[in-house]
């Protein structure tokens, strides 16, 4: 249903589209499958946060002084939190242009989605880790630097198969501001790629360069501030 | 497609609004992983009830003995699937006013969805210290009540944000009513404000005051009382 | 917008009903909340079989053997994802005929879901001590059925809500099916009441009653095998 | 109102389908629930995957090597990732034919569904003794290829009811396309037989098997690689 409302967009229409040719309308349906794993694979990161046990209490433990303990595991939830939500809302953006479906793109999204949900667990392996030896660090630092940086690499081929030749675009969308995406999603890219080298060096800079990568997202987009440019071609984007 | 059909507003379509930049019409789509992350968070409730052993059958312990002794686990169960389940209702209620999205409010929602699926860990910690030191329990009533407070706040400043100069509501809107709303916030965080205070003094007075919380939403709201006032706008707000 | 669609329909405009005033007709969102709730509680079913550990294999323990021993486990497995996998139809085919939404309806769902939600911890209990004592057996049989009991009861109680007055539903709905579908409701409860009191006498017994009740759900209902007659009323059924 | 717009298609409106009699067109809804139970099994699976923890650090032992002896279960992650993935999108594509359901779809899926939910389970066994003893490994790999040959057997049997008189299926869907779907199901089932019986024999091979039918999903359809033979029926399906 879905798609039938995505197919009835007049380029689709045009190119007597065929839902089961390969390049059909059906994103809505990746989307929504997307949306689930997101949403699931955000609210699982409390999951790996456990309940203290109060041992020892006659040694002057308490359970505030436990919780206070856990500390690592409260820094993780709410990093990778950020993460998966900024990259939530990053996949959703851009699929807005995605009009048309075929395997690959499927194949792509899926391994992409397969790092997406693979993240609390390096989540819960740094909140383990975060007070460990410098080794340990190092090793919990760069697995979810590393998670992130694949993350980042799967979402840009994911991207540039789908923009390259326009293959799967809203064939309505300006080549400009594709080409601006693209390179964004690159500038992304080697700041993860970055991240994920500086965690071999300092995992306290690289948990902060990630952090800094999600709060950017609060900025809008430097394409979404001259939104009169493009205001004529609203029509065509809502309809889409 | 959601976004498409939100985009048909007649206030989108005068003011040119375009999906691309910042101010668009997609909450559809934020509803939907929201609702994810409610739906998730709520049933993973139950993952925090552990199945009890019966040890030392030998000493007269029974399955249905050890089965009650977890009421606790059950108490916290129902009050904060009773919690979630009105946050949700309250989040959906109010999104209906709620017709463009940007960044920032993306942002809010992420921080508020934060604290939603942070609720299992908190009422794990409940369910196991209910029944602890009145040191424990402080700790545990305090930690609970906080993470709804702070839920509570989150909430009130993704409203404010919204509605501040009608910024991303439906246009047509009743002002009064924005009003009317903004204050309902207020009220509800200084009483979450008041419940996490509580939790200092009485961890039982606090729980008390927050399952009242919950149930007062059963009644409907002051402005839902009157519906033949506003029913002349019905066909506007039905066509958002 | 789902509410937008749903608010499309004929009997709405007629009565001139306002989304903002409690008699709303987002039951579309409500449905999506519930079914979130129905998959996850579904699925959470598998979390609760343990990976056996091959302990002392010196000892001709073998995997194969440990795997079988754990029979109760795919049993529990088989029989709740039958059960919730019924009680989502039951609920998905009900909504259809409920058009409009308030605070009672959006309270009563919760609560049902509530024990949806929980199926999964009786289902825990039950395997872990179907081959206990007839105690135990019994205990866990109770507890699992009492959970499918009150399910049962207070998604009775929504539909008595919802039915009474015609209160929520479809005003186009034949008041001979409403009638129909309400003795029904009671039917299915007084057989979930029966095999909540079976499971005191006979934990086997109490399963092949509630298995038997989630196979009987293959059958269309009576009032589905007689299309023909309210065919000419279908057209205003489907742009419900 | 997904069932609204599905109901709109020609076909139905003909027949005078009515959404209360056993055959009506709520398969928005089907696909949507099952789409929430293949997004939760597929993100559980990461649950599976224990945090290490390094005991003996005295002996050598480093949070990195143990990491690295984990790898049977991020293989078993990968490659069930990779199944459920593409049983997602097969569901996906074949639902697009199905405009109609009755009860025994429904049992049908949800016996399918049961298989897909459970695969969590017989990953995390095989991601446990892909290291053991050549029993142990024969184990696993029979539960594990197992558990894929009874969900495509499931799914098959789903389809052939489905399709059979073309009882639930899109009246304008080609009789030669149905044809060759039944093969396909047919022959893919039959490689999962393969892979099961092969599992007795050779777990590497087996699971390279099931790998090889995973990637086989990239290569477009045989039906998809002609579009221009159906694009005149393109409307029609579209409007589905």
């Amino acid at each position: 249903m879905v798609q039938t409302v995505d197919g009835d967009g007049e380029e689709g229409a045009e190119a007597g589209m065929d839902p089961r040719n390969g390049t059909d309308n059906d994103t809505g349906r990746i989307e929504a499958f997307s949306d689930g794993v997101f949403a699931i694979a955000i609210t699982l990161l409390v999951i790996e946060i456990g309940v203290p046990h109060v041992d020892d209490a006659s040694l002057g433990a308490t359970l505030f002084g436990e919780l206070v303990e856990q500390w690592p595991s409260y820094l993780g939830y709410v990093i990778s939190f950020l993460q998966i939500g900024v990259i939530w809302a990053n996949h959703h953006n851009r699929f807005r242009f995605i009009t048309r479906s075929d395997h690959i793109l499927l194949f792509l999204n899926t391994l992409f989605l397969m790092c997406v949900a693979f993240i609390p667990f390096p989540t819960a392996v740094l909140s383990e880790y975060l007070e460990g030896t410098t080794a340990e660090r190092t090793t919990a630092g760069v697995l979810y630097a590393g998670t992130l940086m694949l993350t980042a690499i799967f979402f840009t081929l994911l991207w540039l198969y789908v923009a390259g030749n326009r293959r799967l675009l809203d064939q309505s969308v300006d080549p400009a501001m594709v080409r601006s995406m693209t390179r964004r999603f690159i500038l992304g890219t080697f700041f993860y790629v970055l991240a994920f080298l500086l965690a071999f060096v300092s995992l306290t800079i690289s948990l902060i360069l990630l952090v800094g990568l999600a709060l950017i997202f609060i900025l809008p987009e430097p394409s979404e501030r001259t939104p009169t440019r493009r205001s004529q071609r609203s029509r065509v984007s809502r309809t889409r």
